[in-house]
């Protein structure tokens, strides 16, 4: 009963089931196949447009190549400090950006501004002795388990557009926030102003598989590039790229994210009945309850896993509970049987 | 009938039902699992002794990751100017590094000698306009198909020990290398003073994964921190690693690598008996058979697919023929037939 | 009369005359030669200490090289959020280094403390997915004209010794922090921790000269290699080395940093008997007082220079004011003539 | 009496006197200042076009952000195999650009041909395993004493123009090689196709001063900040650019490059009466004779300096002399004194 990572979870076996149907006969290698484009067009159809789409295996790899094809080495990108590619990617986008600067910055439930996002980019602007600022990033679902909705994203993007910043989207858990937002791919990426997504797979059911959507026609050319002297070009592309098409299938990366949100959603309303606060909108699979410590003690007794960041100053424990495709309802109910059980 | 290269075969099936197999319940993300360790001790027993090992998708990232763990920005790599490294991975392991230089050398049979790598370490040695040899690669099998012998390598390991290099062996055709040269893994290996090991899976069966093992105690401490922030610790890593486990299960490795080399040497020996010159020894399976142009044409003409590098100075084709796992032995016979029709 | 920066002063005139007495003759270049050779041994006399020594023409090299030679390229180094190597050098050590992340923390008077040091080196110390701190900088003066004491960078360096970090010192205004504390050279760097020190020489006299000063014999074996390929070793070295000799001799660099400081001490006391509220201590050659705008207006228009970084929530500005090792005394006088007229 | 290198001498008087003289009252620091601009608007009338103009101390400063600025990380950039920035700069050009490969090539006279720099070029042009060149280097003089001809220029830059690929001249000896062809420094530049030019000052006698020289109005907007980040903004940097006004004064900068040519011509001359195989031709300050053992020795023993690199297979010495701005001609009369007498 895993609570503490969506990454805990194996592949969605229709994902598997495709990936084994890829691996008859031959393919030529390093992605110049038929079925690594299919899955590319399939990935255009879904976004609306056409787009230049690379597959890489892991997030890191896909916002470390992306920042580093929108920032300059001289230059600089803004996030939130509590984005991912800001400290927890062991500064990945810096070195494959050749030197840029992240600029992390405070913002309410995880979330950058357009005034925050302005007034950093202004700041020594022209000036040498700073980083220029060339890029943005948000990250949706944010790390504080919300979701930015349409127009918030559009707002940055017209900052982006009015100071030549390119605008960079960690989506990570993108299904979850489109799940939630019940709005079209289209609109929360490229119509919102955004440049280049990071289109998360593994955290929703792919064994390992993100793709990088490049939307800018002005970008992206020299991508490839980039992806294959990192070491992120598999030779044998077409069975990871398999992997697109059954995520895109049938609409089961939204069916898949739809379930992991209603799961965090039960686990929120059912702790908020107790009396527990939850910290920030729950806008996806993330919830981030502060459990009594006696809960927090009886829940990790009985074998629930989730992260546990330590006490706040009211003796509460700072706790995130993740919740995944595959996690069985009957988790969650377990879950809260004992939850109730030490609320009582 | 492809003889393009060993990555159009998909992964053996063995393999692909190790990672259906690994798909079963939730594990630790990142490798911190329990069946990750076991791979990871796996690698050691094949090896017979204690090492560092980490689990990559690619060789392209196993070389830029090694390489950097070995060379310092400021220091230079000496290896063959055929090695994959030098001008076949986008300048990755330069990048990963942070701008060391490769300096390739000619040598006969696509091969180093403690001679050549004597004389590139010691120009500008301790010169600040030079960039220090630090560290050398060789590759095994090498770019020419050819292997090093033991003694081969342990005199370039000689000569790395006398001016303090590290000698990484780019293994990604480990697996053919050993079984020509019947020798054990470690003898080929850290007995021959390699430091550093990228162990190829994926050329030989596997799906996507490469080890690098690192030898030397004093190395590696460092490579974990490396490999995330290029975006190459899977999250998933479970459903990776278990490749390994199979792929060196029942000595599958061997037996693959047998198959194939039995492939080229079929291939080699039946063009040699139609009077056909193959181009340096056949330690593994790779062939550089030199075709008439007219037997060239006519296996195209029926379909078989293999790298013509053009005409040498009497007109014939400059071929490379390459053998998988599971390379039918009707398609070696199909193809000789068809040359041997050609050759009347 | 310019109170903007130390940097708008030109050379002193011993240290010119110096060079110009180095240009003549033949030496051999890059600093192959006996004057330098003179230079380096003139620093360890001051410094009490062997130590390996560097001369590069500006502060930004002497730091970007410093830190690149501490902080491994996946590692993180700790500063002072107001640090200049933090966001006024472009992120330059970030280049050199090959990508680490410098983390900037907040702290009263632009100090780092003890505490603040090793809660940030324990973040995500061993896990993979952070920066791994391995250095820590301290800058003396500090950006907010404070020196750290002593025993303040003592208690620093016990922190690095505990875990394993290095210690480096931006000491561009060294000689205005040392003048001020009454302490020796060798007291305020290595006695106290400190591995590496950027030695300023151009911001208090020198035309364009810092020195690398590798106090710990651990370090600095490969530090010419990074200075050559970044452009920072001088081919008539010789000319630029004598500056060093001529600024060490009789304490020119003393005497000059005890100017600016006592015209910088003469600015605040004489605007603190006006009633203006100066911020911080006044260590050195620098003064950020808070100037009341009629004040700030009436000198502008008398044609002092000064940076004005806008109005306080009081409406007073927020100035900053310099001197440097030729600051006449009749500006500093006329200057707060100037500003008791508009405190009237 | 030294000819081992026109780093030997020092700055020439006029030069120094500029500094000097710079060195009065105040300016603002960092490049900000009238004089820097008038240095800036110098080197545009001499080259007879708007430029964007740089200043810093070092050639390989120069070469290594010139490089970068036209040079992709992901790229490649082809230069002669005997390059200054392909193996005597430790690989800072490729430091600076991220990644990026240098390709050398061999050529006669130390001069890259159309034909050698398209061929490199096509080379796995479009295939993502390998650097994609998209910048090409020539070295104005060669590293073998020899002038590029405008019309050769010129032919090197029809082949970038056709294959999009931006071209640097490393002209650390412009001068020189001007002074030869008789041509003007627009013939010798922009006007043949080079795009970015690393202008030369202090071989040829300023103390430490080069330009780099953008023509492309398309590029050069960034190089300020990669140049403040490399540390090569200097902060009194009138102190710096006086040197470029006194060089451009009076055609000093042509005189000092006829005087050292002229100077090597005696030496080429001299010895060729003696029976000495000269290599290459003498199109500059760079003479490479290979000299009789006893004739080398006897020179050694009068106390000549000069690069002694080895016996050919004749037995003789291969060489190579240089001659500064400030040669006295006495000394070259007396090296040929020698070698007459040796030769006897």
């Amino acid at each position: 009963m895993n609570f503490a990572s969506d990454n805990t979870a194996g592949a969605h076996p229709d994902i598997m089931a495709a990936i084994v149907a890829a691996n008859e006969g031959r393919t030529m290698p390093y992605g110049h196949d038929d079925g690594t484009e299919a899955a590319r067009q399939r990935v255009c159809e879904v976004f609306e447009t056409e787009a230049k789409v690379f597959f890489v295996p892991t997030g890191t790899a896909a916002n470390g190549l992306a920042v580093a094809s929108i920032t300059p080495s001289w230059g600089a990108l803004v996030c939130h400090e509590t984005a991912h590619i800001f400290d927890h990617e062991g500064n990945g986008p810096v070195m494959y950006s050749g030197g840029a600067r992240l600029i992390g910055l405070p913002g309410e439930n995880g979330k950058l501004t357009p005034d925050s996002v302005e007034a950093a980019t202004l700041e020594g602007r022209g000036d040498e002795h700073y980083s220029q600022v060339r890029a943005v990033s948000v990250t949706q679902l944010t790390e504080k388990g919300t979701a930015y909705r349409v127009d918030e994203i559009a707002a940055i993007g017209a900052v982006c557009r009015k100071h030549g910043l390119a605008l960079h989207m960690d989506g990570a858990r993108f299904a979850n926030a489109l799940a939630g937002l019940n709005c079209s791919p289209a609109d929360m990426s490229w119509k919102a102003g955004v440049d280049v997504l990071s289109f998360g797979g593994t955290k929703n059911g792919a064994l390992a598989l993100e793709a990088v959507v490049v939307f800018n026609p002005a970008l992206g050319e020299e991508f490839l590039y980039r992806q294959k002297r990192a070491g992120h070009v598999l030779s044998k592309m077409r069975l990871m790229t398999a992997q697109m098409e059954a995520y895109l299938a049938d609409d089961l990366w939204l069916k898949n994210a739809r379930h992991s949100n209603a799961m965090a959603r039960k686990l929120a309303d059912g702790l908020k009945a107790l009396g527990v606060e939850i910290i920030g909108d729950v806008d996806g699979n993330q919830v981030f309850p502060r459990l009594p410590a006696p809960m927090a003690e009886a829940l990790k007794a009985e074998g629930f896993l989730f992260y546990d960041r330590g006490a706040d100053d009211q003796g509460r424990r700072k706790t995130r509970l993740v919740t995944a495709f595959n996690t069985p309802e009957d988790d969650v109910d377990a879950f809260l049987a004992t939850a109730t059980m030490a609320a009582v």
